[in-house]
Parts: structure tokens; sequence; C-alpha cells
């Protein structure tokens, strides 16, 4: 199995400035063709660092990717830092150099030197080609390592990666042997806990799989890697542990890979053809912002309040005031007029209703920061749910919307 | 100078299955110290591994912390794999396992052994109490090095980050050599590349002063380090620096730090004690659960309308339909109706009006995605402002919540 490091190269990294998206990147694609990924390393744009960094990695793996310091500045140092620690000279490629001429609109004169630096790769590498920027990536073979190089911005990166990780399919010997499969099933409803203790008994004679579970938001999502030998189907290996998974689970399971609750629920609304109202305290607009990141949502949603004032929930939502009186805005009493009331003033099939305590102030000794109703209401159905967050304010808020969210789908699913 | 390399521990970090944010929130708190982060390391839940990246930090750095693997489960291997390595026994400390018994409700009988297993702390090292849960954190000093334990889940850690610096800070020696002050600026409505223009004029002479620029959303931070010898000043060299970049750019910048553009409106709002309303079509939402993510806003923020369908737009802003007929819902005359309809409706100060094309459907030929108009209306004033962005259906959203809270930040500034 060939064993990576990737290493990302940046100061803005190395001092907390930016979050590196690279490494998760660059680590889930050589993961995902079962290229094992041992380590991740950060270093500032600083050479004999870089150096002492790549020395290391090609000591303990076969493979290095590398991302940043391809550009045309002074402190872009990959290039320099390969070519001394590996002992190989840098020396123009041909044809990155017209290509970044082409790139830079052909102002032979007015072209810094920098920018032409860009050309520059070890001697013997190979190129891989950037169709969306001036640094020029490569991949150098030296004493059974592989070093490859790309630039750090993301839109670049990205496509280039791909590239190489397409040679490397196709040059992959044979006996490279096992292959790893990754999936991921994202649930809502059921503890951690719990969804452990299923996975341990799913997974129980089933050595080629691990499982592991991460949580976010209130989501919990299943992790299923797949690693199986030469000859063995590790789809169908996957498969059948995530239809054991999938029976247990049943409608917990809510989406795979990057599919969300609000993704879900777009899908339900167009199947059912129903049409989506949100009346919102505590979330303060969540739910629809949520809704709204998905295309074409607006056939199904019609329109969301953010019912903050009382008054607001009264003139818009015609909750009566009554109600608020007796039994607060924080209630399952209004958390139901609310949904019931936006269902009538945008006429549409459902109305959600949510309103709670966010925090961190406005508490009371019987209604608790976390303290938040959702309500859904259709032609003939009204359902309310008490719920008991921890957290800050915005995890608050996304708990809560995530819950709306979910009750909205277990009704559609529940209802066509 | 202390350096430092920050170790993040977790199989789903090296499969890239989760961005670690304990990384960069570490590089920053400890570069703000003025420790130099030299290396960032992640590595899998595997205690050779582990074993390997210390040892190798041990020889590069005098600061190592790690996140991350400290636990209750099998997989947990960062107190065996420290313990292993400096040749240190486990040993239980009585005050964590009288916390970890408290956190769990004194279910004495129940506990599982892993729970106790998290009071386990290298002999002689400091603990670091976690009052978020239940894994004890630790600080173990080994020949000249100090290894900083933290667990892996972000609220537990950062707290307790924070503890270990504070004592960081007592016991500082003074002659620790130089300093490092890291300061960002946050502006929004100036190009990056005029901001990095502004920039090099302001610094030509400042060679203790580096600056970069970052862009998200729309927002260009200005990151400034400084960094100073002993005796000098870093405070009063950054400040300087900071005060003639602000003569330059003025109002653009909105805040510094964690500060958004909301805090910015929220603050604003409450000195000119205004109340606000906001009409979002396009953006969803957004802006409301932007501005209701502020802690005590409900103040000032009264009502968000998502008004996604034009019956929405007609009934609740009460935007004439001829409006919408003759011009389109995407119009400056519709963003204006939008934020005249609001103010009246929620009785506010100021009302805002949101409209546009998200994307990716929608489009006709005069009016593509990207193209959005933002309004702000008050007793005296209607502004409307047309905007053409290009990016994603949520990029676009970002770039219009973040254009209607600078126009309304840019007014309060204006107007009290």
């Amino acid at each position: 199995m060939t064993t990576a490091e990737i290493i990302t190269i940046g100061t803005e990294i190395i001092t907390g400035q930016i979050e590196d998206t690279n490494a998760p990147y660059v680590a889930k694609s050589l993961t995902e063709k079962g290229i094992q990924v041992l380590f991740q390393t950060s270093v500032s744009d600083d050479k004999e660092l870089l150096k002492s960094a790549l020395k290391i990695a090609g000591d303990r793996v076969s493979l290095i990717v590398t991302t940043g310091g391809l550009g045309p500045m002074a402190n872009d140092i990959t290039r320099e830092a390969v070519s001394e620690l590996f002992g190989v000279s840098l020396v123009y490629d041909k044809e990155a150099c017209i290509r970044i001429q082409k790139y830079l609109g052909n102002q032979h004169g007015n072209i810094q030197d920098g920018y032409m630096k860009q050309a520059l790769i070890p001697k013997g590498a190979f190129v891989i080609c950037n169709d969306n920027g001036t640094a020029t990536g490569f991949v150098l073979q030296h004493n059974n390592k592989v070093i490859v190089c790309l630039p750090g911005v993301p839109g670049e990166m990205q496509s280039m990666l791909n590239k190489y990780l397409q040679e490397y399919d196709v040059h992959r010997k044979p006996d490279d042997g096992c292959a790893v499969i990754i999936k991921n099933l994202h649930t809502f409803g059921v503890s951690e806990r719990s969804e452990e203790d299923i996975l341990r008994e799913c997974l129980k004679d089933k050595g080629q799989i691990k499982a592991m579970t991460l949580v976010h938001d209130g989501i919990v999502t299943i992790n299923i890697l797949a690693t199986t030998r030469e000859g063995e189907d590790a789809k169908r290996i996957l498969d059948r542990a995530e239809q054991d998974i999938q029976k247990k689970l049943g409608h917990a399971i809510f989406g795979v890979g990057n599919e969300t609750l609000e993704y879900a629920v777009s899908l339900l609304l167009k199947k059912c053809n129903k049409t989506i109202a949100v009346a919102e305290s505590c979330t303060g607009g969540l739910v629809s912002d949520k809704l709204t990141n998905i295309p074409g949502i607006s056939e199904f949603f019609m329109e969301g309040i953010v019912a903050y004032s009382n008054k607001a929930k009264v003139d818009v939502l015609g909750v009566p005031e009554e109600l608020i009186q007796e039994h607060g805005a924080v209630s399952s009493q209004v958390a139901q007029a609310m949904a019931k009331g936006i269902k009538k003033r945008a006429s549409v099939d459902i109305g959600v209703g949510i309103t709670g305590i966010a925090g961190p102030t406005g508490a009371t000794k019987e209604k608790p920061v976390g303290l938040v109703y959702v309500a859904i209401a259709g032609d003939d159905f009204v359902e309310v749910k008490e719920c008991r967050f921890r957290g800050s304010r915005i995890d608050i808020k996304n708990f809560s919307a995530n819950t709306a969210l979910n009750m909205i789908r277990l009704k559609l699913i529940n209802i066509c």
C-alpha cells in the first residue's frame, strides 16, 4: 500500500490566520484512491524549514504531496527547496513558459521575472499543467519516492491533483493491492452512543470495515471505510455493511456524502409536491437561509417570517396576544400558533413555527437557555416538540434549525 | 523566542473527513503570545505514529501542543504515547477522578473503565482542568521541553489552552526576547488590490511590520504582524502602523479581531438607538440569521421577512403588483419598495430590501445570475445599490448579505 504525507506551505497557515482547506481535500482524495495518508505537516514560507520537513517526509512515506509556495513571489520557495534537498537543478519548461506568457496576455516586455520563475521545474520532473493560473506543478521521482508539488490556490490545486491522480490510476501496478472506499451516512435523531452500539453489532464479523461517528450541530455522521485486498469487491462489501446499518437506523439516515438535511427536505417537497413556509423566532432566519441554499427551492419554499418581536408574531402571523400573555412567547402553544399562522398567511401545505431561548440572556427559572419549541402544521395535523439544547447561542440556533428540518422531513416521508 | 509545534491527532483529520479547526486556533493563540509556531503535524489515532511525531517534534521545538486522543475510547492514545516515549508512567490524578465522577453524575457503579482512564496523567505532570467535559489535559516538562496535551473537542480544548497560556504569561522569563503581535483589520468596500497598494505605501519604511490580505465573502482582512526585539515596544509600533492604514482606509474598516460586520451593525444600532427590520428575497434569511447571531439584538432587530414568492412581496410588504409586473421582481424599484414596505410594516427606523438572482437558474439576458439590488429606507432617505456578483449561489447570498450589512453600517455612521 502506498503511504503518503501531505505538506501544506504558508505562513498564513502556520500562524493560524486561515484554515487550511487543502490538507483535508488532498487527504480525502488520496484516501479514496487507496493511498494511506500517514502524516500531514504544515510549515511556513521558510526554505530551510521546508527542506527539513521534506527530508523527514522522504524518510517515512513513499509519496509526498505539497501545496503552496509555487507563486511568483520571493517567499515562494517550494521549487528551490525540492531542488536543493534532492540535488536536482531547476530548468525552464518550454511549454510552461509559453503557457504563462499566453495566460498573462503575451505582454512579453512587461512580465515580471517572478512570473517566469513559475515555469521552473526540477530537471527530469513531469509537468502538471495549471489551466487556471500561472503556477506550474510537477511530479519528481527520486530514489523510489514520488514528490508531487501543487500550488496553494484551492481551485488550481484541486484540478491539478485530480490530473495527477488520474495518471496515478493509469500507472498503478496491479500488485499495488488493496482498495479503500469511504462512505458517509448522515443521521439525525439517534444519539452517537446508540449509533456506536449499532455499528459495533453490525460490523462485528466484518474485519475489512471500519466505522466511526462524527457529530456536528446534532447531526451524527457515520463514516464507513472498507479496505480490501486484490480481487475482493470493496464496493460490494461496503454496500452490504451499509444495508445492515440502514436496517437498524431506518429513516434516521437522511443522506450520504455531501447531502444536507435541507437537501433531503427539498427532495421530499418536490416528490410530494408540497409547499412550505417558515415562522422563526429564536432561529432568526436560519431555517429559511438553509432551505434557500438549495437551487430551485423557490418552487416550494414560499416565505419565511422572522418574528423576533411579539408585535410581529401578532401582526404577521396572527398569534393571539392573549396566548403570548398566558403562556409566554416561548411556549408550545405559541409555537403551534406560529406554525398555523404562517401556513394560513402564505397559503402553503406545511407551516413551521420555532420559538425558544437562544441565550445568553432571556432565561427565567422555568424557561432556561436552550428551551426551544418546534411546531409543524398541515391541513390535518399539528405537531410540536419540546427541546432542551446545550451550548452557545449559535449552537442552539443550529440544533433548533436542524430539529425543525428533520421534523419536516419525517412528516413528508409519512404523508406521501 | 519559544518555538512550538502543534500536533493534532485523529483519523478523521488524516483521512480528510473533517477540517481541522484546532490547529489554526492553537496556532493563532500561540503566535499572539509571541511563541513562534514552526510546524503543524496531523497524525491518525495510531500510537506508534504519534510517538514518532512526538519524537521529531521534541527534536526541533521547545513547546509541543497536542489536541485529541484524550477520550475514553481504546483509540484514544495520547496519554500512552507520551508516557511510553518519554518514559514516564501514568498515574491517576485524584482530583480529576472526582471531577469525572461528578460530571458523570456519581454513577459509581455504572462508569465504564474508559471514563476513569481520562483521569490518568504522566507522573509529575500538571493537570489542566476541563470544565466542559471529562478529558483531563496536562502539561509535562521533560528535558527542557514542554508538552501540553489537550482534548480534541474544540470547546473543551480552547478554554483549556487559554488556561495554560495564562499560566505561561505568569511564568514567562523576561529575557524571552522578541515579541510578536498580530492584529486583523476587517474592511469592506475596497478591493484587495487597492488595499495592497495602500499597505505597501504605509509600511515602506517599517521593517518590523509585515502585512497580508485575505478575502472572504467580500470582506478583505488585513493581517498586520509586528516582530520586535527586546526593549522595543511592539504594541506602539503596531499601533502606529494601524493608524497610518486607518487614515487611508477610514470607514472601510469595520472591525478588528473576531468582530463581524453584523457585530459592527449591532453596536451602531445600540449607539444610535435605532430599530431595524429586513425584507429579503435572494438572501433567503441570511441577513436576519447573521444579525440574530449577536446576543441582545432583539432590542433593535424587530423582524425579518423572507419574501421569496411575489405573493409574499405584495401581501406582507405591500409592494405594488404593478411595480413587479413593470420592472420585474429583481429591480431597483422593487428593492426600494421592499425596504419601504418592511419599514412601515414593522414600524422601525430602518428598513432593508434585498432582491436578486442567486442562480444557478432564473437568469435572463438582461438580468444575469449575480444581479442583486440592495435598498435601505429611513424616515427621510431611500438608497439603493446595484451589484453584479460572481460565484456560486451561496457566494452570491453571502456577498449580498454583507453588502446590505455594510450599507446599514455606513448609513448609521452618517446619521448619528
